[in-house]
């Protein structure tokens, strides 16, 4: 339960060390995306908006929760009579944090700059005063870090080795004129060490930093306790925060430094920055061939799990359960092999306009039935595998969908078949491609409001860069970085439609050579997701006679790929063969 | 004729300075992407190289040329027994003329840092010293500016007043926090203005700079003597070169200044520099109502004069007539509209081969005759018109085709249309787009060495940024600048066969808007270029049901615009009409 006594003890800290406002952000000395629950802990104390995206401001004699759109109505409720303002970022005339702060000129403002983004920290910082402060020790029963141990990949998983890696890294530092770099992203470390750990849910990455130099020698900053089952002969290990001195003794070298991905407090104590991507950013995004022949092969105990989960709901859909068991049920089915780990993410399952909501996720306590009366059961999953990690969506149209429902199913599957089937010269960013998807929505007025696909990590994040497809250049985004063969990029259009229905299907896509004549060096895509799409209601008069061709050209792959790990099964046999079965006009 | 002595005296001159090198660029000092001749004669005289692009470096005891594959064997024939050399760029292990100085100690260099442009210079400049020097003087029978007069153009012919232009302007420098603004780029000058001169062959404009401050306050730096047909009683007029003092005396004015535009010795004199584009460059490309009235009529002048080309074309073919004559027949078309007061560049006419090559010109003395058994004859031309800018490209088949030309030739045509007919969100760039015209070509290993198509002034540049077609993203060209209504973009793909022959169709497209829903606005694209394009070869076994319509409805279109500014013609009418019929399978 919220206490506003919380509030005023941290003001009379605050009163005390002369800080006119505290910043409180949800992330942490990483950048991650998805963060432990220690570094949300601070921000749930102070104040009682659940959420978890969200930035607190407190100040003398307030305090003002930013968040966006997804959280409104969500904020509003939790805030109401916590004297907590909540500040609608996005909307008009909400500024943002670093204007809040310059307009009501709240310096000497204060946060915990080795959780503050460097691009943060010099937005508020150059307009007054920002002290380095943590008043997290006011936070009762705040959450640990995990101690679970790092663990080492088999090296029969990866293409290059770990000493291979660091000698690449080495030399393209060298390349670049710095003397070394320190990589603060959790992938990168676990990529390069070809280790991984259990410190964020669903991400099977450790906390951690890493310092490499051009001579290949290789400095380690974690918790040391977690290294019991790991072998670190080639590595000098340092406890976690010992990274803040050695990176400030290193007054003479010339550091690489990712400036996106770095905290206030570390940027700044580095003598020589070079600000720029690690080489490892983009290593870790081409997959080599050892990595792709596993990802292949653990998308088929992937696809598996699905048709596993078709027949479970074929046979469950008069039973009223509910959206959370059915995401339970999917779960049990990717566990069911050896190789999933974890899940790459919490599951979707939506039905009917919760599908409609893109960030919907069912929880125990909140989850609706789904019925033979709903139109759609949209499934987003994934899982961590010893192979790769996956991402998939199918939506299953649960009863004899009206026109529109049917149109809107069929477009979607068109968009996936378009951009898939593509093919482009080397040099071509996802931005140059994602028209193919997303035009046949467009001529009819309709738009998916995200991107059309995102790159997908190896045993790694479900979302990685800097592969995406999208149509609107964003420069921090580095979304011009070209699409390059042994890249993996999911597909996911869709259409959702308030208070109705939400459509999606996704796949992930290998970018390969496609061909190479003398006018350059040509691409193409090859589908590793291997899952029927059901196909009983599509509107055959929206699609083109190749287009049909795709469909059961993919099925037929489908059927080959799981056809051989179900021998035995006559009944999943059985459905798969229904599923793959051709389509005929 | 080139005499090395001017080397050897030039070298003289650099002893007694102490330059150990050099820098003759060709530019002028506004970074125009044409120049008037007196900024490229210096390179003339100490070369005999005689390509419009190259740049040259003279050391204590060598001469290097640097140009690019465009020019590799003119300059080699040229070059010879020269004593200067020739540096390929672009080749493997060929140095840019920074690196080139760096690796072979040549500081201190030299050049007029008036004409060298701010990148460029300090690319020179951060491993050693560069000095302002100018030995010009050396320089015989060098060409003087044009002494034309500029002249105002009817008020009529613009949405925006020049008082209004200027008001825009102002307050966007201040909304940008800058006091002032110095526009260097000869285009914005004469836009703000609306002016126009003839100081650039094809290109309408005048050397000046321009100053404008938040006051709306209006300094013009120019040959005065160039002024007296305008009326400047709002403007507060200098000599050219007093820029300089002006400038400098400038020491507490925030100036917005555009670093990829203004060259190095301006830059270098402001005080407070903030770099970033002009509010007039992308108010210049978004063309208002009046201008796209103006643009429509003047396209249907344009239109006749192909038209009248067609005539002479298809009446003279067996006579054996030059590329050149076929060129200067052309611009006696256009001129025929009063309207038309020059060429927006050299016309293009190449037959068969020389097609092929996308910068071939044929010249008075160089050209080939055109026959009856040649395979397709390009023409590439445009017009400069009281009342907009074109650009147009018709590929003529001379002969009946082979099926490789057949094809390549409808190729190109589907390409146009496919791209003409997209549907795209608002926030799209041309770079989202591209894709639709040259996946065609990608699809069997093609692709056309170019963009798909550029921005086009009014009355001004027939080149003008930020929009324009083109599927790689490079930061420097703003090309993730999104397509707004208004802006006026060619698509010209193409299909190019060394030795064989190459085909180029070209339209003028305005950016236009589609439709609004609940998800967001949609834009199109309207042709506003009136030109049959020649059906009778077309595989219509390539050709989708769609893609006949829009052929048909095009030149359906093109039949009422252009028969009613040929009435009475009966010879042209009869012509129009029959390259207009509707196409059938």
């Amino acid at each position: 339960m919220f206490d506003k006594n919380r509030l005023t003890k941290l003001r009379e800290e605050m009163k005390k060390n002369g800080d006119k406002s505290y910043i409180i952000l949800t992330g942490d000395p990483h950048s991650s995306e998805y963060v432990a629950s220690k570094f949300i802990a601070e921000r749930f104390y102070f104040s009682p908006f659940t959420g978890s995206d969200g930035s607190l401001v407190v100040t003398l004699d307030g305090a003002y929760l930013f968040t966006d759109g997804r959280y409104f109505i969500q904020a509003e409720k939790e805030l109401a009579d916590s004297s907590v303002t909540l500040m609608k970022m996005g909307t008009k005339g909400c500024p943002t944090i670093a204007e809040f702060i310059a307009q009501n000129d709240l310096y000497p403002t204060a946060g915990n700059l080795f959780y503050m983004p460097e691009g943060f920290y010099e937005g508020v910082a150059k307009n007054g005063i920002v002290n380095d402060r943590d008043y997290s020790y006011l936070v009762e029963n705040k959450p640990e870090l995990s101690k679970d141990k790092v663990f080492a990949l088999d090296e029969k998983l990866f293409t290059l080795s770990f000493k291979e890696k660091v000698a690449k890294v080495a030399s393209e530092i060298e390349n670049k004129g710095a003397d070394s770099i320190i990589i603060t992203t959790l992938d990168d470390i676990a990529y390069i060490l070809n280790w991984r750990g259990n410190d964020i849910e669903c991400t099977p990455v450790f906390y951690s930093f890493l310092y490499i130099n051009k001579n290949n020698e290789v400095h380690l900053f974690i918790d040391k306790d977690k290294l019991s089952d790991v072998d670190y002969s080639n590595i000098h290990v340092h406890e976690y925060d010992d990274v803040v001195d050695f990176i400030k003794e290193k007054t003479n070298e010339i550091i690489l430094v990712d400036k996106t991905k770095i905290n206030a407090k570390l940027y700044n104590l580095i003598a020589k920055p070079l600000n720029g991507k690690s080489p490892s950013y983009l290593m870790k995004a081409v997959k080599g061939p050892v990595e792709i022949e596993n990802i292949k092969r653990i998308h088929e105990l992937d696809g598996v799990a699905m048709l596993k989960f078709y027949d479970f709901l074929y046979t469950n859909l008069g039973k009223n359960l509910s959206e959370y068991e059915y995401a339970e049920e999917l779960e049990k089915y990717r566990r069911q092999s050896k190789d999933c780990f974890e899940l790459s993410f919490e599951t979707i399952a939506a039905v009917g306009e919760n599908a409609a909501q893109m960030h919907y996720g069912p929880t125990k306590d909140k989850s609706s039935i789904v019925t033979l009366n709903d139109n759609v059961l949209l499934v987003d999953s994934g899982g961590q595998y010893f192979g790769g990690t996956t991402d998939i969506t199918r939506t299953f149209l649960l009863k004899e969908p009206d026109a529109e429902l049917r149109r809107d199913y069929t477009l979607t599957l068109k968009s996936v078949i378009n951009l898939t089937t593509s093919i482009f010269m080397d040099g071509c960013a996802g931005t140059a491609i994602d028209i193919k998807a997303r035009e046949i929505m467009w001529r009819l007025g309709m738009d998916y409001k995200c991107g059309t696909g995102h790159g997908v990590g190896y045993i790694l994040g479900v979302h990685e860069g800097p592969n995406g497809f999208r149509y609107k250049h964003v420069p921090e985004r580095d979304d011009g970085s070209k699409l390059e063969p042994g890249m993996i990029t999911t597909i996911e259009p869709g259409v959702y439609k308030a208070s109705k229905y939400g459509i999606r299907i996704e796949n992930e896509l290998l970018t390969v050579p496609a061909f190479e004549t003398e006018d350059g060096v040509f691409y193409k895509f090859e589908t590793v997701t291997y899952c029927p799409i059901e196909t009983k209601y599509l509107d055959l008069g929206l699609l083109s006679d190749d287009e049909i061709s795709w469909i059961n050209n993919y099925h037929q792959m489908v059927y080959e790929k799981l056809s051989k790990r179900i021998q035995g099964n006559e009944r999943l046999l059985a459905l798969l063969k229904m599923l793959t079965k051709a389509v005929e006009r």
